[in-house]
C-alpha cells in the first residue's frame, strides 16, 4: 500500500480518536490499532503524537475551508451566499463531527501552538465573511460608507454565532444541518438584510423607545 | 493585612500574568512580585499554579455572570433588555482584558479540567439568555409554538456571536463597548424581531426567490 494512502488511513484513526477520546486521553497504541497499523510504522510516518496532532489540525481546517468556499457561490445574490455557505458548513460539520471537536475544541484547549493553527484558519475564514458582507453592500449600493470596521465586526459575530451552533448541533440529537443554517439565517439575516438597506438598529438616548429605524442616518458605530 | 486581602491581590496579580502572558509562560515568580508578596506565600494561600489558575477563572466567570444578569433589567421590553445585557457584556469584557482572556482563550486552551469550568459559565449564559428569548416570545404572543430547541439555537448563536465580537473588540484599538453591543444588535435584533412577530426567513425552494417573508406558516426548523 503507497506511503500516502497509508497515512491519510492513520489521519483518519487518529481524528477519530482525538475528537471522541480528548488530546490527552488518546494512545498512540488505540491510533495505530483502529488504522490497521504497527505503533512503530506511525512514529515512523508521523514522528510523534504532537505532530500527528498538527497533521490532524491541518488537515480538518483545510476540507472544512474548503467546503465553506466551495458552498458560497458568487453569482448569487447576498443572501442566496450566505445561505449555502452555512448549509455548506453545517453539513461539513455534521458529516464530520471528529474532525469539528478536533478543530474548534481539542485544537483550542492543548496550548499555543495548537491553538494557533486553528487562529489562522478562523482568520481565513473572517476575512471570507468580511469580502462577502462588503460585496453584499456594494451590491446593495445603499450604504457605499458602511465602515469596514463595523463589517470586520459583524463578520466576527456570524463566524462566533456559526461556531457555537454547530457545537450545540452535534451536540443534540436531530437537529439537521439545514435546521442549523435555517436558525442561523432567521437570526442574522433579517439583520444584515436591513443594514444592507441602511436600517440600523438605534440604541436608545435614555427615555427614547428604541427599535430599528428606517433610513436612519448616524448609526452609532 | 487580612488574608481575604492578601489573597485578592494575588488573584489580581495572576489574572493579569495568566492573561497577558498565557498560562504555560507565566511564572509562579513574576505573579508574586506584581502581587508585592513572597512566592512561597502564594503557594501556601493557593497552593499550586494550577489551584490559582482554577481560582482565577471562578472570581472571573463569577464576574462576568453578576455583570451579565445585572445588566438585562427584567422589567424592560425584550429589545432593551437584550440592549443592556450586551452593554453589560461588553463593558465588563472591555473593563477587564485580562479576566476576558483567561475565560474566553487561557481557560480554554490548557486542557480538559480548566475548560470544564468556563463550560459550566457558558451552560449558564445560554441558559440565561434561552429564558430572555422565551420570555420575549411570550411577550409577543405572536408565535406560542416556538419549540424551545430552536431557542436553544437562538442562544446559542447568540452567545457565541458577543464572545466572538469580544475577542475582536479587545485587539481592535478604539472599539467602544457600546459600538460592540450596536454591533451585535444590528446584526441580531432586527432578526429576533422578526422571528418574535412570526416572519421567518425562508430557504430556498430549488429556483425560488428566498427572502425574509411576512406570515409565513411553515417556517424550517
Amino acid at each position: 500500500m503507497p506511503r500516502a494512502v497509508r497515512e491519510q488511513q492513520m489521519l483518519d484513526a487518529a481524528v477519530r480518536t482525538f475528537g471522541q477520546r480528548g488530546y490527552m486521553a488518546a494512545s498512540m497504541d488505540e491510533i495505530a490499532e483502529l488504522a490497521g497499523v504497527s505503533k512503530p510504522l506511525v512514529y515512523l510516518y508521523l514522528n510523534s503524537k504532537e505532530d500527528l496532532f498538527t497533521a490532524c489540525i491541518r488537515r480538518e481546517a483545510r476540507a472544512l475551508t474548503e467546503a465553506v468556499r466551495a458552498g458560497a457561490r458568487p453569482e448569487l445574490p447576498a443572501d442566496r451566499q450566505l445561505w449555502s455557505g452555512l448549509t455548506a458548513f453545517f453539513t461539513h460539520t455534521a458529516r464530520h463531527p471528529d474532525g469539528w471537536a478536533v478543530l474548534h475544541l481539542q485544537a483550542r484547549t492543548h496550548g499555543e501552538v495548537f491553538a494557533g493553527e486553528v487562529a489562522a484558519m478562523r482568520a481565513e475564514i473572517v476575512a471570507f465573511v468580511t469580502q462577502l458582507i462588503l460585496a453584499a453592500a456594494r451590491e446593495a449600493h445603499r450604504d457605499p460608507d458602511f465602515p469596514e470596521r463595523e463589517v470586520s465586526g459583524l463578520a466576527e459575530a456570524l463566524v462566533g454565532a456559526a461556531e457555537s451552533l454547530a457545537d450545540w448541533a452535534n451536540a443534540t440529537s436531530g437537529v439537521t444541518a439545514r435546521q442549523s443554517a435555517a436558525t442561523l439565517m432567521n437570526f442574522a439575516w433579517a439583520g444584515l438584510g436591513d443594514l444592507m438597506a441602511g436600517r440600523h438598529w438605534s440604541p436608545p438616548e435614555d427615555g427614547d423607545a428604541p427599535g430599528v429605524q428606517a433610513g436612519r442616518t448616524s448609526p452609532v458605530r
